[in-house]
């Protein structure tokens, strides 16, 4: 277990290694940032930081040295880096879940095999393996990198008629996963924390808009059944256990019908804070971040409960010059990152919008099928 | 007006400039501090700093160089430091709101300036005014030095058949003030933000319990009528007024009875965020913190509706050696300074606790005299 005073070594220096360094300072910790990008967000928020390669090992050797505990904020981690680090000082979440999450292909067979429902998928590691996964999914599907995807990079959607060889190359004929079609109601996350010992807590399930394949809106409470949310929040259970999880996860999830039964099947797992999970800065009475510090400190996880109905937006690329206005609105919470060019794409804030009614805080919103 | 990306420069490094730091990263601006202490607990949440004198010329020529805007923690900034900043880069709030404030018989003599009540004071440079103010304002009666008292430093009390030239020599002989004792009721503080350009927006009234000179518990809604709210929050509008204020300021006052009728007379204006004001954090929807930075930044004030009944208790000394307790304390919002000695009379930490039911949010408990 930690003590106030103790240094998180955080790999990654974008919003989410800064707002668990803020996290941090509120709870009289110290972050130490390791990023090779010079003008990396989180550096700004750090006494201490290296700008290095994360197979800069000499670096991270120096790294280790200053830090009582190393985390992450993406699941790109290489390997080899963790395993360095993982050797010299606790690494939380551990290797398992890096290992397993950076790979689609290992993530989506490693859900199956705690018998819980994804996508259909197959592996594809040419245009044969290909063709029989087209035959065996049917069209349309999704062919993705198995590694190295985010915010819909390194996908491609293929339609019946499409050339198959065609996809393959846009993909750059690297090993691939083929992902059935799921004719979902809506997409949601939950965003929960494991510590060493087993303890598991949850925030409530989030409804999530992307736009462009990026998230636009999270909204608490998330319109599903109230035993969709159920099994969602085990899902969550289930899965940190089996990867012996310590920190703050996110799955994301499908909300689809069989009938007039809603279900949730597993997208994706991140190994990290989220950024679906950004509403509880402002929306429950611990956010995500000080939850992630709480479970790989080893410290008593906090309460998760909602002051009321929020939404997050997310401020992408030209959103952020609103940034006077949405200042000027009553109640809304603006969080900026401090990066300076506002590029297309590139998440440059948030603004979470809380509303305090006494009803807001019913768990779940049923609108069944 | 600042842009996101600007420079706070935070004379003071403690916890105050830390949280400041803090809040001003949440909004996108980067936070520079200057503090001589070398452990200074604000160093550990920004990316530069400069561990210098306040009376380091040099050292304060490269700190504007680097800031956009300069404020800071504590009121005891050398008027020579102010000035030399404010001529290079705006210092806020301004060089008024110090000269005034760090001098007890300057300040108490502007605030009656303003038709506004404080304690009965006298001026005293020698053992003869010291004998005269005893004449005019009787005993029991509090003798304080002029400058650089806090936490009830730099002040004797002096009670009838006490030897005066004992308590003149007690506080070392310099230029004092001779404060009458007021009956009060119990202390409240209004915290306020101004802007340059008049807008203003108070905090609820809070009140506190202090021991041994120090804060121990800061409460929402205070106990008092709301004639005597309404009283306390036009008092610190009117203090702001005339001093041009830009920022967060709090002012303290005791109340007290006249009759069956409650009123507030003031005992010390902080031209800075204070320490009663703590529970914005997590009992508001805009933090003392974040207002004081909008409000420097020239931008629109936050909303400073309470979401909630809240204490804030401080840590002192050993108390924070509880830590662990209380991050297991459902609700607790647990606020550590990163301070390494837990040294006896030294602020650690604090906590905000907050009950969110629905009738909390009365404005004022109304007990009357």
């Amino acid at each position: 277990m930690l003590t106030p005073g103790s240094v998180i070594g955080i790999l990654g220096g974008g919003q989410l290694g800064r707002m668990i360094a803020l996290a941090a300072a509120e709870l009289g910790l110290k972050a130490h940032v390791l990023c090779p990008d010079k003008d990396s967000p989180a550096f700004h928020v750090c006494a201490h930081h290296i700008c290095a390669a994360y197979d800069d090992f000499e670096a991270l050797e120096r790294f280790a040295a200053g830090v009582d505990v190393v985390t992450y904020e993406f699941e790109n981690v290489p390997l080899a880096t963790a395993e360095f680090l993982a050797a010299r000082v606790p690494l939380k979440p551990g290797a398992k879940a890096l290992a397993i999450t950076q790979d689609r292909l290992l993530e989506k067979t490693f859900v199956q095999e705690q018998d819980i429902e994804t996508a259909p998928f197959a592996g594809v590691d040419d245009l044969a393996s290909l063709e029989t996964a087209v035959a065996a999914l049917g069209l349309p599907a999704v062919l993705k990198t198995r590694r190295f995807g985010y915010d819909g990079k390194g996908q491609v959607m293929i339609r019946p008629g499409d050339d198959l060889t065609a996809a393959w190359h846009a993909l750059g004929r690297q090993s691939a996963i083929l992902e059935g079609f799921v004719s979902f109601k809506r997409e949601v996350s939950v965003v929960a924390a494991r510590r060493a010992d087993g303890a598991f807590s949850a925030f409530d399930v989030t409804e999530n808009v992307h736009r462009e394949h990026i998230l636009h809106t999270s909204t608490v409470p998330a319109t599903l059944t109230a035993s969709a949310a159920v099994q969602a929040r085990a899902i969550a259970r289930t899965i940190g256990d089996a990867l012996d999880y310590e920190g703050v996860f996110a799955v994301e999830l499908f909300v689809v019908c069989s009938g007039s039964t809603e279900r949730v099947i597993v997208n994706e797992i991140a190994p990290r804070v989220h950024n679906s999970g950004h509403w509880t800065q402002d929306g429950a009475v611990t956010s995500q971040f000080e939850q992630h510090v709480r479970a790989i400190a080893g410290w008593p996880l906090g309460e998760v409960a909602r002051i009321g109905r929020a939404e997050m937006t997310n401020l992408i690329g030209a959103d952020v010059h609103d940034w006077h206005a949405l200042l000027a609105e009553p109640g809304t919470h603006v969080h900026l990152y401090g990066k300076d060019e506002a590029r297309a794409g590139r998440k440059m804030g948030h603004v979470v919008r809380v509303r305090r009614d006494p009803e807001a805080c019913t768990n779940v919103s049923d609108e069944g099928c």
